[in-house]
């Protein structure tokens, strides 16, 4: 079996994206629309919580948003005029149907239902707690530990209850929630992961990113502030910031490669500063050849602002093809490389002969990385020059991003030149630190109050880890011990 | 629509069968051939836990055992020496795969399987207050209430624990945990539900009925006694009794309709049992006539006991299809009675011209007993004599079976004159309580201490009914709010 | 592996059953009523072809008519008031949808759907010369061969083509086809398989069997007469009788055993016929015993007649599982004859100490009475006599029945009393040729004009068997090479 | 519900791609990795037929290759080291599996499969003699025509039975046909389809485009030339040129857009052309912008192209969703051009304010482009000028390529000033005919002997067109008048 799943990419992954909806007819269409737009940030579950005032009504369901939510017969079984959903990019072996979001319980408040973006960092601390005094978890996902935190609070309100939950966690969180006294939309307090909110006539949305509005026609209001919970309900739009007020730090990579390009992240349009990074990237490292090729397609604007900042034309000389599936079988030894070669192909009648230029976004593994320059080389390149977008990623992310064990990427076994070894490039360059804050139009990153989360890159946490510190020497697994069929 | 489901039929309906082993190879084959022979027993759903002495394997699926657990693949992904499954036929509205047991807990000691036969009578009040202190449900099951007092326990051994959750509770319940301390058997004080135990080889069973040992080639050893709980684990077997001794009311429908009749019952084979209710029913309600015909398939051992008493042939004038589905599409109203006679036909030749005995086991709501009536009629006979196994269904049941409600009960509505004249029968007539009682061995009902649960006859309820109670004027279903699909 | 399938009992089995009408609403509808109630002449895959005048529509599908058939959205798909349908079981190995019919074709006069019960055994050699000239096959199914001896017949209108392809054929065949021109219904010359005509308002209906008429509330009219075709249009009913006369010898076989009980074929009760069989084997062999059990559910007709003819008790020694699925994993060598028991299981109580007499309607390979005559045993019987309800079976049929090669079946290799050791009884006996005559009706048979196609009793063939002489040497399988998945 | 399936763009559509290999080990997994490379040439349903020297092996299915011919279970039943398979876009209306190919018959020489990639314009009058002589059809393809010529054939050898058919046939055809005397590749006289032969190891390889050898390693041998026809089989390779020679007229528009930019064409690569077009009309018809911008994906190589020879950056103006999925319902009239907008998002922050130069391949409703159009101004655009990459699509095709009714090409109904009032475009531009030849490396057209097919643009069609003339006024559908579901 070789694989040609577009998640087993040598990329980090986001881990998921949420939208919510307060006040708007069929609330669960304009979910399944806005998941729809939000579908990079989670391929392999996404579900729906409608709520029509008396009822919560659910569908979850491994796979695509299109192909599971398209269809009237779904939508009609999930009627009412709010909505939550949330698409799912599994980070641990477990990608069965009950971690799917929207989580619901049933409190003594009323229904609850939760989508969640980020990763809490104590779960598994929190979570041991919880099941000493007698709470049942359904799930191995850190979500469900602010749902029993929600529950077993001896706060008389919900969101007293809530606000209680949310003080006890550390990580990341972008939450948006469905009860019956309205949507609660809230960042954590360093604002790592992105949350938006638009409006669609009266209707009040929560996104994880801006391009959510755009495919159902709403309007960007702003971003959620980090630390901020916002109320919404048919009395208005309430806003409170329940946490002491800290420098927020959102995460540097959702502008490298997470979110899409046409969104507004920050409130800086991640295309330009793409493009941006590209042109740094050019100036940084500069080298003479004869194209500058995108590796498709999450390259192609870093690409195009280093082929406009140096001038060396801008090509297609990796043709990605639209029809990628899971698995295919090897027929034999013959067939090299299927699994890049059934997702990327070279354009040989370009490549001959050429010094070639090739502009990614990030080196995770190598392995993407040595296929493509071998590619090049198969298809007459004369020299391949590869050229990153961001600096080399050498840590885990434990905020809700997918990334290998520390020890599997290639930045923390090797230095630049060891890298441009392995992948067998004629050279090698990423962009510098502070050329990526440059990019973002700081002057720099600030050594002493850095304005994002860049752990992946300099292994600064922004907050304590207290599952990895306590877990040291304990396997991962272990949260529930059935196995469901 | 018409619906030809076998479980639309005019019956009372048992609501589960359960069967737990314990050391033995393959254990989720045994289970899932157990189960097959408990199939009677509940037919919507089906589910299967093992437990591999590390982690616990789970599959539920709604349909029949055969088609479900049938394949290699299904109960190699149930490893394990020890497995509980469940049958069951959903007496609410709600049937979803998130009912479907043996449910499964995640408990401070570990893993916990329960498969429940029987209705907790007090489960909606204990649900309340469980709810209030934080304990968060995820099925609309009865069964999961057990589950939370459990967890919430404030013992410090499960067993302790265990017996703490079972006091609280009020009704009938059977039960087979899987637990990393063994195996658990119990059945309720009253022992209104049914539980035997048997061996294979080493390995301990337990099951709803007789009849699952047979399949599988193992020994019956004994009924589980009414207030019994034994553990079975690799040290043994060793039985508790922790509730205060009361007299036994085991149900007596068991015998009228429930069991197979080649299964034992509290001692009794349930075959002969019901030949001699037909042969008690000849001796109290003779009648002239020339054929004694069985309402299939349910009603043969009772005709055959009545034609051996009275001496008039027993004749199988109505042929039952093995081929029945759920629902067929009418062409138009030159098709009459279509649901009963996709299911059954009149074998008119044999019936032309002749007086005819129908022995059915019981009439709940009357209408397959008015359309086989007809049917009889139709295909020529003279004189339709209609004579029913049991008295009068006069109450609903509160212990796991499904009942219509009270005011669908013919017998609620009608004296048998009544029913007689609904029915369009030439007689009608039921065999008397004591007659039942008889037909048992007894000489008859003690109506100062009862022997059985016979509540649906005689409205004698043998425990308190605290949610019937509490909850006269309230809904019968929020106790969820969320809708999955 | 061990199968429960229904269909791989120990039985010989009827191929197919075939339904058509003409002139009525929703025609697709009462043909699956129709094909419902022939379920029993073949499981495994089913048919519709309906025609609205303009277009023909078909749905055909592997499995039960229930589950395929009875939803409104299928029948939807079907409409006109001219529709024929098919049930079958098939023979050869292949069971692929492309051999399920109605199969049809698109001839110069227009669509043309046929339906076939039977074999046409000069098949193979008229396929062959038809590849030769240029006829494309599509199926592996003898039935096709009749389609292109059709579109290829000189002949100018349809019905003259039609009887000149029959005129070709040699076998049994019960025919029935819905064209632009009306419905056809015919029958071989030797009327081998059964068809019979019925009235629904003023629509004519053929079908295999007249129960099928019951469950849509048809009235009977007559048999097809052997030889005879009849023609349905608008205009009226046509008879026509294109063959020469020859003495009928319709198949006995469907009166042991194919035919339900409540069916009338050759114009007699299938149930007392049945029964008569039972009371012919009683007086020719009887035995001393204490009760006379059927073999479910086949024999229990019989074994009423034997019973009533002996004066010995019917019980219900066998109980049947109504909930068969097709194949379980055996967990083990604990688990003896695990197939049989997960169908049938001893009724212990009633047998132990018990001398018991089995009646069964056919001996084919053996296996299930070895298997039945050892569960009394292990259940107590103290001596255990098998009564057959037809002589023994020692040939095969090679007209639409699907028989296991001559050197499997049990009667072609041990005579009685190697039979009875083989299944281990302690006596013994099937019902002679001539009583199985006399239970006809008959004063025995006619051994210079057989009145009935005994074939498999006694080799005696009413065709020539022109694939069968032609192929001695030659492997049954390759008409098409090509294996579709 | 809004379409927002691929397929249902605004694009002229190629109905075929077809695949073989004669020679490998495993050669259904080769056969299933070309067809997915030629995905983009059918994406509605694909198959394949596998010949292991005795048995043929098909597995057809509608969907993609991936999906349906991944996985190991799949392949493992297409044994043999020959095989075919074709990818189909369905141009009628019918779409069901009977079309699917390879087509197969079992001809009086053994099995034939043939996978065709084309359209035979005189299929229905062969059809309806074929019909007439007693050939009965199973599709409504006019592939299978050829398969029932072949079988008719007079001559004795399949190789000049085949030849006989082809001789008869009127059209486009490339196609390839495993048989047991070898695999068969051929292309029609004017080689209006392209097909290439290609090396995998000793196995040889025919396919619609190079393309397909890249993905499994294959190397380009050469084109199969028009009017050729290669045998290849165990003995070597032999062509043949059974057809009288005449001019070739490849057709142009896979130039245009059907075939993938890393495939080589007629000897060109197809992304050079693409670029070379885009600088031609870039050259024909200047604009002042300030953006060049690809409406994604396949206008990109023109847009590369118009921006390097004009001097105006090329930027990603419209970002393109990876997930598309067939349908959404639509939320109320709140959102406007639902379907555009799930599959095309305007970069807003890079638009607003400028103006802008779009570049796609063609016209065909004009639906796209005038949406597009509108979310450039929506996004604020100040200008929006359209370039097409091709002349006016006038003229339906006939030729295997799936065009709308000519009364629905823009192009049909009004002239470029019409077309541009119609798109709502400040400017719109088409390449000129001989522009294109230009791009392609011709001096222009050569309207004597034009070295294409361009009947699309120009109307003049390189064969008679024999069922167009003779079906003026006939419907088009009532080939099989039996619909199947």
């Amino acid at each position: 079996m070789l694989t040609t799943d577009p998640y087993d990419d040598d990329k980090l992954r986001e881990e998921c994206g949420v939208f919510g909806i307060w006040g708007a007819d069929t609330a669960a269409a304009v979910v399944a629309l806005g998941l729809h737009a939000l579908q990079h940030r989670g391929q392999e579950a996404a579900g729906i919580t409608s709520y029509d005032r008396n009822w919560f009504h659910s569908h979850r369901a491994v796979g695509h948003v299109a192909g599971n939510f398209d269809e009237d017969h779904i939508i009609r079984q999930l009627p009412g005029d709010a909505a939550c959903g949330h698409v799912r990019y599994s980070t641990t072996g477990e990608s069965g149907l009950r971690n799917v979001q929207p989580l619901y319980a049933e409190l003594s408040s009323g229904g609850f239902a939760v989508a969640h973006n980020g990763n809490i960092s104590n779960a598994r601390t929190l979570r041991q707690e919880l099941v000493q005094h007698g709470s049942i978890f359904q799930s191995t996902s850190d979500t469900e530990t602010i749902i029993h935190l929600v529950a077993t609070s001896s706060f008389k309100t919900l969101l007293d209850s809530f606000i209680d939950a949310l003080k006890q966690l550390e990580g990341a969180y972008s939450l948006v929630c469905i009860t019956p006294e309205g949507m609660i939309g809230c960042r954590d307090p360093l604002g790592i992961r992105p949350l938006v909110m638009g409006k669609l006539g009266d209707a009040v949305i929560f996104a994880s990113e801006s391009v959510a509005f755009d495919v159902v026609g709403a309007e960007f209001i702003r971003e959620v502030e980090p630390g901020e919970l916002i109320v919404v309900n048919d009395k208005g739009i309430r806003s409170l910031h329940p946490f002491a007020k800290i420098a927020p730090r959102p995460c540097i990579f959702e502008h490298v490669y997470f979110s899409r390009p046409d969104s507004i992240v920050d409130g800086q349009s991640v295309y330009s500063v793409r493009k941006q990074i590209g042109a740094e990237l050019a100036i940084e490292n500069p080298v003479e050849a004869d194209l500058v090729i995108p590796v498709p397609d999450s390259g192609t604007p870093a690409a195009i602002g280093y082929a406009q900042q140096s001038g060396i034309p801008f090509e297609l000389g990796i043709i990605r093809s639209h029809y990628v599936g899971r698995t295919f079988i090897q027929p034999g030894d013959k067939v090299r490389h299927l699994g890049v070669k059934l997702k990327h192909n070279a354009n040989q009648a370009l490549i001959e002969g050429k010094r070639v230029i090739l502009v990614d976004d990030s080196i995770v593994r190598g392995t993407t990385s040595t296929k493509i320059v071998e590619m090049m080389r198969d298809a007459g390149a004369t020299e391949v020059h590869m050229r990153i977008a961001s600096p080399p990623t050498r840590n885990s992310c434990f905020y809700g991003v997918d990334t290998p064990k520390r020890e599997k990427l290639l930045a923390a076994q090797y230095d630049v030149t060891g890298m441009q070894d392995y992948i067998k490039a004629d050279s090698l360059a990423f962009i510098s630190i502070d050329g990526l804050y440059r990019a973002l139009g700081e002057t720099g990153r600030s050594n002493d109050h850095p304005q994002r989360c860049d752990a992946c890159f300099t292994g600064d946490y922004p907050t304590t880890l207290t599952d990895q510190d306590g877990l040291a020497n304990v396997t991962q697994f272990p949260l529930l011990a059935e196995r469901v069929t």
